[in-house]
């Protein structure tokens, strides 16, 4: 096991973290094993995407360390709820999956503690959290090659955009008549 | 007019566009202009939320010059498909909207060429765009006050989570007796 993340060691790392998601959370520590763990099981030299399979804390982890954002569309977030990333060649779809894995957290209590919620925040120990998070790195997790569903992979063609005739801003003319806002998705009151 | 990008020059601020981004795309930077231009038409020292109309750039910007990412969940991504943000107070929800708005482009027509998807990206004259982008720091833009829904600013809580009985994985269980992703949702073949 290698207590490097990507590039960075892993105080380095932590401070990264700290600086850019605002708190050296817990999930988005280990993210950064996540991510390196799936970077070093994809051939050298591909291009790929990132799917993000919650929206907490892991994403920032995949932003962070590879060139997928969520601004220039190659990392989507599918909240699936579960603590997983999957990195697959944007051609063919073919990847790998990694997730936090709850069988590996016998000897890491305290991890399993905070994944699990099986104490309120203030009952943990986050003193040990956090010697357990680098003391296990990728020890708490698994791997599984996978393949995208051919779906999932379509590049999104944006095509036409027009003037909405109600707010007239510019949106994209697939969505009909009015932007999506007029439509009646708008947040504001 | 102010050339600075929050405490950024601009270009120190194109480099870390580049450099997150992959790219200095042109939303991002135009981006660099809206969030400066909101920020600084918010009270001071509040703590606000983010939200982000479009998936497209915008958040990167979003999350390059504010504490607000997607993985701390301060921004929000809702794909309205205009390119628009706003910022708000967390707790009251107040707070201001900026957008990129096609009236004021009449001097900016290499902008506009590029908004409007006017003319293949071949055709486009990104010397002239890069320029126009520059000069034209923030009158591209307008802004309002904004008040956003009360059901759009609470906080989501997370609930217990469980082993999903299928997959074996952590899941929220308010999602139901599977994971989203064993119910159906998995992107996998």
């Amino acid at each position: 096991m290698s207590s490097k993340i990507m590039s960075y060691s892993y105080d380095e790392y932590f401070e990264i973290v700290r600086s850019f998601h605002g708190s050296p959370a817990p999930g988005a520590l280990i993210g950064g094993f996540m991510v390196d763990l799936a970077v070093k099981n994809l051939p050298e030299g591909i291009l790929y995407d990132a799917l993000c399979e919650t929206k907490t804390c892991l994403p920032d982890a995949i932003q962070l360390l590879t060139p997928c954002t969520i601004g220039n569309g190659w990392l989507t977030i599918l909240p699936l709820g579960r603590y997983a990333l999957s990195l697959y060649d944007k051609y063919t779809g073919k990847g790998v999956r990694v997730f936090l894995d709850v069988n590996k957290m016998e000897p890491w209590q305290e991890v399993r503690n905070w994944f699990m919620k099986m104490k309120p925040k203030k009952e943990q120990d986050s003193d040990r959290l956090y010697r357990e998070i680098r003391e296990a790195g990728q020890d708490l997790l698994s791997l599984r090659r996978i393949q995208i569903k051919p779906d999932f992979i379509q590049e999104k063609k944006k095509g036409k955009v027009a003037l909405c005739p109600k707010c007239g801003e510019s949106y994209p003319v697939s969505d009909g008549n009015l932007c999506l806002g007029c439509q009646g998705s708008d947040p504001y009151l």
